[in-house]
């Protein structure tokens, strides 16, 4: 657990069959093509609906895909939930199977918590893993979580747990909150994820470790491709490519539109469909995102491969 | 299950041991002292912190509630989760016991989701539960769950399931809403409860069925006695004196202050316990409140005995 993991990482999309049950056989397959496009594997995210999963189905999946021979240090499982329980439990499970990491969403039902009151809660949860090769990411989402991780909350939780809290993913979507987590946290080996490539290109220039984006589900490659050359010529030009892409997701509902294009790429039908409260793209929206993706050029090569 | 519930209920305060585990007996006799001030038992709501339980230990406290003789036709648990299985699981569970009703969330997590997606996930979990008695209240408390029930998915919901969706909780403080949905839905049997008592008398005067409130944690028998007296000359008199100890505590920090005021009457420290993220009110702050409400000559009678 040396090694902190590093670069692109899609918070991978969850399969349903027909009745809303999870499939993890497809899920395998999907991570394998992420992982041979060289993306890490941020399961259970928020475009995986993770949070519509019960935990059994979360601690079921997360094994499956071990088993099935995902290496664990490409993985970062999201774990938070708003049951300190529940976070422990499917964190420990995480941390035992070698993952990379964990991504944490703070509690969410209450709003209006108190700094002392998640220090509290991120403590407890640390105590009771009471695992040495624990590593946290915390997520900071609040414009869905509405829960927000403060630069003074980061501030306490490394200085009292400076080797477990290990980064952040920002998806506030706030540049200047994540310019000032590279400026103050960055340097003390607290590992800055964008949460979307839009600033993959500026959090590289300022020191951070990469991101955890939406469209690394459809668009690995290419976004992997600017991490690795970020110091290239031709960066800028890249970053306004993956920028064109993200936008045609960005516009739409972003989780049916990202199953969508995944089902239409895989000849997989079953890959749009959502569990409730979100809703599938209809027939005419699906035809129009489509569309706008071909006229960008835009293919998922190799998907067919793995399905 | 021909009778609807209706009157005054508690969203029972949870206790928990010094380790932060759920103290089931101890809940038991909370519960007891509740019912014999008349009051209905809304376990797992919001001031039950039951969002901050995992559905395992949901399922333990109603399963021992039911063993320990509280009569199910006064409960009304809290069953809605951010996944459709949770909330399926304890709904069903909660039915099986015969209890009055239960009281939905709806699924939490993702923010401006559509009546149409919320609908499906209502659908789908009436169609999975599949039982007869199963009476649903809504739960309207969008300053929390940020995700509302508006007035017309209520009325595609009774249209496609009238008896089944019995009613709602509208904690929204917006009496403008209340008045709406006593209006529109109470005429077709759909039971109005205020989430608070400060709008009890106004309430049954519009033809509601009663309220569902935080303070009824601390005050049951006041609040029962406008229940069950509102058509009496004194009525608005009994209603400025709830608000009057209502106030005391909605100053406050909600939950925190409701454990302090049972650990204070109980003379049980241990009551003052609450999970993070939430954080128990300071030495300070609680003495404050003890003798705020000292002097509106409040009590809790009889509690010490169910100790």
């Amino acid at each position: 657990m040396n090694q902190r993991i590093r670069g692109v990482l899609s918070p991978v999309v969850t399969p349903f069959d027909s009745k809303l049950k999870p499939d993890a056989a497809r899920l395998l397959s999907q991570c394998r093509w992420l992982q041979d496009n060289h993306v890490g594997l941020a399961v259970f995210g928020t475009n995986s609906e993770a949070n519509s999963l019960s935990l059994a189905e979360r601690e079921e999946l997360l094994d499956a895909l071990v088993a099935g021979g995902i290496a664990p240090a490409s993985l970062m499982p999201g774990t938070g939930s708003c049951a300190l329980p529940d976070t422990v439990q499917l964190t420990q499970r995480a941390t035992r199977h070698g993952c990379a990491g964990v991504l944490m969403l703070p509690p969410f039902y209450y709003k209006g918590v108190s700094d002392d009151g998640l220090f509290r809660y991120f403590s407890e949860v640390i105590q009771r893993v009471g695992d040495a090769n624990l590593r946290i990411y915390l997520y900071h989402i609040p414009q869905v979580s509405q829960v927000p991780i403060t630069l003074q909350l980061i501030g306490r939780l490394l200085k009292e747990y400076p080797g477990t809290i290990a980064g952040i993913k920002d998806s506030s979507g706030n540049w200047d909150n994540t310019n000032a987590m590279l400026k103050e946290y960055q340097p003390q080996g607290f590992d800055v994820f964008s949460g979307s490539e839009v600033f993959l290109l500026a959090t590289l220039r300022g020191g951070g470790a990469g991101c955890i984006s939406a469209t690394a589900n459809v668009n690995p490659a290419a976004i992997h491709q600017l991490f690795a050359t970020w110091q290239n010529s031709d960066a800028d030009q890249q970053q306004e490519r993956l920028d064109a892409v993200r936008a045609m997701f960005q516009k739409r509902s972003m989780i049916p539109a990202l199953k969508r294009a995944v089902a239409h790429w895989s000849n997989i039908e079953s890959w749009s469909v959502v569990r409730p409260p979100l809703v599938a793209l209809d027939a005419a929206d699906s035809q129009v995102l489509i569309t706008d993706l071909e006229t960008l050029d835009f293919d998922m090569p190799g998907l067919r491969d793995y399905s």
